[in-house]
């Protein structure tokens, strides 16, 4: 019977087979279209083709400096072309890119250098005092064993040119001047192995102490295509940058603009004017945003809001739960959001809500409540389950019972660096207070001698239209602690709420 | 430095690697859109729960007949649904599914069950006595060594129940029947690897005898959702099925409406009124066809035309180039046609004329000329090149010189069963006539004694067109001889006018 298995029996080749990496996208737009903008940056206006030479020249420079295939490059930048580039360049060198979360404090960053072994440091030239003090901290703590990694400073034109001047002085390499080093015609090889790292992100902490999430090229291609289908997104989307791009790679969309040989629109700083500005200067198809983001879109001054839009503009969600009057406030915007859900060792959100055709015709109200849930997986993530962590077995899926989110498949991280015991994906679902504290942000402009009234109003909405189990004992007023990327950081809520008390007592039930 | 490369020192593990396969796309569906339809045909509807349980039978009662892995399972059936039922749960059972053209005759067939060592063969009660006598043919060429296939009839109630009544005669089991034996929650396993091999389907042989091309499970993933994007399909894509899924696995758009979780409308025969009806009972948004489909849609006559769309409806078409008026009248119509270009080696189409957005403001007929070009390559696909075969040094892109297509990549197959040598993926660019003959079919109802004048009109519009090299200096009326997918049989055009010489010589140059 061996015969019968000549329909396996033909191995890969070089015409068959080729490692899947997010880096044939770049080469294909600037084939496909190599006039079609791919970066815009204020005045800087970049081509797929410029675009492909810029990312050879860095990959060309940075293989100059011996630096490939087993190291790694961190960036700490907002979103601007460079940390664009670094996104292919630093993989087509052979090296791993690692996108530096730029609000957190100098000894984090000093922490993130040392575990990642940083060879090379690019940064923005608003950073690049933060990223000084980073190192200096790097080398008090590594005594003897500190080797000063390369260091790259971007400018931009916008700002203060003392800032790049004083960068340049200590010794620093411009961005563009280290492009020029580079042969925009360089050579670059896919990797051997799809499975070579091309990314590390640091986990923003909510739990514990950061953690360094590998990702490898299989993945970050996959998830450029299911990030591409799932949001429905068309050649050519112009899409604006409002995420940072350090988390979590953009969810990956740095690499599937490429794909789609769309339009990147770097912002340096997320307003509620400049994205409304961007989506009637540029024809801004999609962005990506966490819940607050939203909330100050929605609830941005007339002066700050451009209505109505051009066009249907799509919004994906993820990182928090969004609550559903943000929702729905969106929607009468004209805004169409996409709520997701994932964490950075899935490569981003990696679960959707998906929308129903038969919701289409029920109220706003309601289209916006089964909006908020969480949903399903997304194409390449093969395992979705909530388990109950102590049996394994799937809890019921009645809305109450908690349990925690398992996730398998192809959109799952490498595993942590260096640490690898902690390789089972799982995050417990967070589990909302079981005797329940109201933490409240009042909006601007809202006078602190309103806060008594408005405490009132919060537990008559409450009891109107929750269990009474649910309804808030007690009402905190104040900013919400989060992190960098957004999410609320209810471990410290919990902590406050435990410290102090009660402020303003509401016990009528 | 061998710290360093600690980035890389994370192996695959269960929780974060699986083999690419499209059988997970309709796992996925039965999970998101259990209620969804999944399948259409004529009254029969099924929902994609429905579709997973019957695919899940299906894999589990060939399992129960001992075929899984290293075995074939071939199939004769236009578009119902147990052909779509195969591209799941052939594969599902660990097999390979071998797609039959039905057009091919008795002794063709027998040479692809011999060649594919088929163990099962499943038939449309349509053509069951076309296989039945393939059987036969295949039988007295093996001699002592045949082994009859277990043989499976699809029933289909809109048929002559006698057709039914005489396959069961002859020892057939029922396809519904056969399904029943299998079980619903059958725990289907995917690949080992994903190189396995998923699908086996023979070239029609324009150049040479048929040939055995084999695809994976990794190429038929990546294609499903390369052509979704290419296409820019939307979740719950309504797609009709023109083309015929036994061609390439339907451009792999069988397992690509899985992975949107749309819904599949089947026809058993193509007619243009058939296609305008379901596009209005059914809201189709999407089917594929060759150029002649489009050529009898655009001719359909009043009565079986049924216009305006209901919406834009979007059509693939390959297989031989479009000419631009078909594509200009397609356009009139409110059809939006993507033009690509591709093979039964690469999954089906795998380059795509790339609509640009600066062309929707040129007129119709100069969108026709430029859709009507071959483009550029999927997504997937991470080489193509046009080559001077004897150099392999790429020919100049100036519209004129011939050369080979070279394809590279993901997209491309296997190689051919039983036949190594050929392994290497290239295609000639089929050369337009050096001493022109143009071949001509007139459209039914216009009679044969207008071939002069129609000859006459011929050369005129050459001649005011084209340059002078290009004016065929004779004229042939008949039926053009295609393949059982519609190409063109050039080389048997070419004996013809060789044989016969000129009939109606219109040498006026």
């Amino acid at each position: 019977m061996v015969a019968e298995r000549d329909i396996d029996d033909l191995p890969k080749n070089a015409a068959n087979y080729t490692a899947l990496t997010p880096l044939w996208f770049l080469e294909r737009a600037a084939v496909v279209h190599p006039t079609r903008k791919s970066v815009v940056h204020g005045s800087l206006h970049y081509t797929w083709h410029q675009t492909y030479q810029r990312c050879r020249r860095l990959a060309s420079a940075l293989n100059n400096h011996s630096i490939g295939l087993g190291t790694t490059v961190s960036i700490i930048a907002p979103n601007i072309p460079a940390l664009y580039e670094a996104h292919f360049g630093v993989p087509m060198a052979g090296a791993v890119l690692n996108t530096v979360n730029v609000r957190l404090n100098a000894s984090t960053i000093a922490f993130l250098l040392d575990h990642s072994s940083s060879v090379v440091v690019m940064v923005d030239q608003e950073f690049f005092t933060l990223v000084e003090e980073a190192l200096k901290i790097w080398a008090e703590k590594s005594k003897g064993h500190y080797k000063p990694p390369l260091l790259i400073v971007i400018g931009d034109e916008s700002l203060d040119p003392n800032g790049l001047k004083y960068a340049l002085g200590t010794g620093a390499v411009e961005y563009e001047k280290f492009l020029e080093t580079g042969d925009p015609e360089y050579a670059w090889q896919p990797p051997a192995d799809e499975w070579q790292s091309i990314a590390l992100g640091y986990t923003s902490g909510t739990t514990a102490s950061p953690k360094g999430v590998v990702l490898h090229h299989r993945g970050a291609y996959l998830m450029s295509l299911s990030g591409g289908l799932i949001w429905e997104m068309k050649e050519g989307a112009i899409y604006l940058w409002t995420l940072p791009m350090f988390h979590c790679n953009g969810w990956c969309y740095t690499w599937a603009l490429a794909a789609l040989c769309g339009t990147n629109i770097c912002l340096r700083q997320v307003t509620a004017k400049a994205v409304y500005s961007a989506i009637h200067k540029y024809a801004v198809t999609h962005f990506c945003a966490a819940p607050v983001v939203l909330n100050t879109i929605v609830n941005a001054p007339p002066d700050e809001t451009i209505l109505p839009l051009p066009h249907v503009v799509h919004v994906m969600t993820a990182g928090a739960a969004p609550p559903p009057p943000v929702l729905f406030a969106m929607s009468q915007r004209g805004f169409k959001v996409t709520h997701t859900y994932g964490l950075s060792e899935t490569y981003g959100p990696s679960t959707v809500c998906a929308w129903k055709p038969e919701w289409d015709s029920l109220p706003p109200v309601t289209q916006a409540r089964l909006n908020a849930r969480q949903g399903v997986r997304y194409i390449g993530l093969e395992g979705l389950d909530v388990l109950n962590p102590q049996t394994m077995e799937p809890v019921p899926a009645d809305g109450k019972t908690v349990g925690e989110i398992m996730m398998r498949g192809n959109l799952v991280m490498k595993g942590y660096l260096k640490n690898p015991k902690v390789s089972v994906v799982a995050r417990p679902d967070e589990k909302w207070g079981e005797s329940p504290c109201a933490f409240v942000t009042l909006k601007p402009g809202v006078d602190k001698s309103d806060e008594m009234r408005v405490a009132e109003d919060i537990m008559k909405f409450c009891r109107a239209k929750m269990p009474a189990y649910w309804v808030p004992k007690s009402v905190l007023f104040g900013p919400l602690p989060k992190t960098a990327t957004g999410k609320i950081q209810k471990h410290l809520l919990r902590a406050k709420a435990k410290e102090l008390g009660p402020v303003k007592v509401m016990s009528k039930l």
